[in-house]
């Protein structure tokens, strides 16, 4: 059967390279590193990654949804998710709220808010989610006067890997988030919330950083998809193997066809297996439009099945993808993508 | 939160036009329609589709492996996985033998093979899985030694949607196929198994046919993929939709960038607003080389993030997928890998 490795020395070794990095551009301050573990941690099982997280002193993650959250919530301090109502309170799992909207939407499903811990999300350029610099002081004093406790004030800067100024716009913007929000908690009178607003890429190539907390996603997992320069990418190992096991192997000779439509048409006798990997397992789909390597040289032959594919030689266990870049890059996407696609069936092990 | 819906008049509707089309082809032969429901139900869902096959007189299934067997085994009378070895002996799940490999291995699991029930792929062309014809009666006195089962012989027609010979051949091997394990019944004295080697297109193009069972997967879904024309492929529904629900909305003016990278600027002040699906739940990434439009007609806006896309407007929920040949045309595939893509832990519910 199909498995996929998670390399935890990688991991740790990934993990060092970013606290290393903050105590050099934050010597002062002790900056923590969270952990995204959104998406079924990007594909790898959040399973094993919470564990790994938790193993390796992590103490604040962040997720996708509520359902998500409540699978690991014991393992951790906090953990937030970005999207979506919690059906009841925890004490540890903290709501993100994207506007107004938000507050009629936990009311109407929890009734009294009292207690519940809120994040609050700032758009600071992307234009995506977030509420806006201007209503802070609205959307704060909504959260005092029903009693909740305002955990963190977020911003995603979505400019992390690119080249132009946008990148620093939006750091400067959210300094100015955190102005405002000192300003308020002497105003108001509430203790001051946590700030975070760095990613993977923006972590890596800020050269200082004041911020409580940084949410480190990709890197963690061994990726950067960085077009501008940042020394540390090229440092980060990807944690992330996927192996297949042989169903079927077959001595064919010349001019003898393959798979679906009988697109891939043999040139020389030569010996032919068959995988436990196809596209229902996430792998991407090859139609003959497109050539993929797997990490041994190999081509894999097109068309792929929903469940395997087909390559030269018998081995009987083959890894598939070590490089997720390699084969994001062969599809037009990003590491992310491949990651995700990841059938969250295939068993993990740590190695 | 995102939710998919299963349309179960649709379902039957499918279900229906297939079971018509066998009684006219084979008039004097009751031939079972048996559903596949490997990779999560070809990502419809395991739980919500085996219920509804059941719930439609559906007896026989067909599964990836013996996970995805276990969970929906009370369900049916037979349930057969194509991949993999079998932990245990069960009354109603069939193992796939592919080769003699397959009898060492299920001899190291589980031992004593007597009582197991197998199934005997043979391969007519595809070249992938399954024996040859030649070695066919090697492989049943094996199975007799053993006292296994000997359920049922089948093949993968790899050329059901193509134009050209290869079709007709490969029917003509399976014809020679069952002709043989006629032959081997007498001789060697064991009750005939169950043929079965006509999936969804296959099915549907034929004018006649006498195996005991077709195997049908992507017309039960609604979608067919022929290229060869097949009249009754028209009238197939699909019985997926995807909805996603809004999280954010702005109003943005000219100029403003939306996104990662900022790659989508306002031509005009207009409402945008982003929704909780993104490639992380089995979209398709959009990095702005492509143009997918949203059932409403409203462009994607790239680029799309791991959990959320922005568009015009600010409906409260908007249906992302009605139609995935249409998506699978943008991205040059099939809609088989656009619907196995769709993340298991998006809600399902019927409707």
């Amino acid at each position: 059967m199909a498995y996929i490795t998670i390399n935890h020395n990688h991991f740790k070794h990934n993990l060092d390279l970013i606290r290393q990095h903050l105590k050099i551009i934050s010597p002062n301050k002790n900056i923590e590193v969270a952990a995204v573990l959104k998406d079924n941690a990007y594909g790898h099982g959040l399973e094993i990654m919470s564990n790994l997280a938790m193993e390796n002193n992590i103490k604040s993650v962040f997720v996708k949804n509520y359902n998500e959250a409540l699978k690991i919530a014991h393992k951790f301090d906090s953990v937030t998710f970005f999207y979506g109502i919690a059906p009841e309170k925890s004490n540890n799992i903290y709501s993100t709220i994207h506007g107004f909207d938000d507050f009629e939407k936990i009311e109407k499903t929890i009734g009294d808010m009292s207690g519940l811990g809120v994040e609050l999300k700032v758009n600071v350029g992307m234009n995506r989610n977030g509420i806006e610099i201007k209503d802070l002081r609205k959307h704060i004093e909504i959260i005092l006067k029903n009693d909740m406790r305002l955990i963190g004030i977020l911003s995603h800067n979505g400019y992390g890997d690119e080249f132009g100024e946008e990148f620093n716009i939006e750091i400067e913007r959210f300094e100015e988030v955190k102005y405002k929000v000192r300003q308020l908690s002497n105003e108001l009178g509430f203790t001051l919330p946590r700030f975070h607003s760095l990613n993977s890429s923006c972590t890596l190539r800020s050269i200082k950083c004041d911020d409580d907390l940084v949410r480190i996603g990709i890197a963690l997992y061994g990726y950067l998809t960085n077009e501008v320069p940042i020394k540390l990418a090229k440092s980060l190992k990807p944690i992330l193997k996927l192996y297949a096991n042989r169903i079927s192997t077959k001595l064919l000779d010349i001019g003898e066809k393959i798979g679906y439509g009988g697109i891939s048409v043999m040139k020389n006798k030569r010996v032919v297996s068959t995988y436990d990997i196809g596209y229902g397992d996430g792998m991407y789909r090859l139609n003959g439009n497109k050539q993929l390597l797997l990490p041994n040289g190999e081509e894999i032959l097109p068309r792929t099945s929903m469940d395997c594919f087909s390559c030269y030689g018998d081995t009987n266990e083959i890894c598939v993808m070590e490089d997720a870049a390699y084969i994001a890059k062969v599809f037009d996407t990003v590491p992310y993508e491949v990651l995700t696609r990841l059938s969250p069936f295939i068993p993990r092990k740590i190695v």
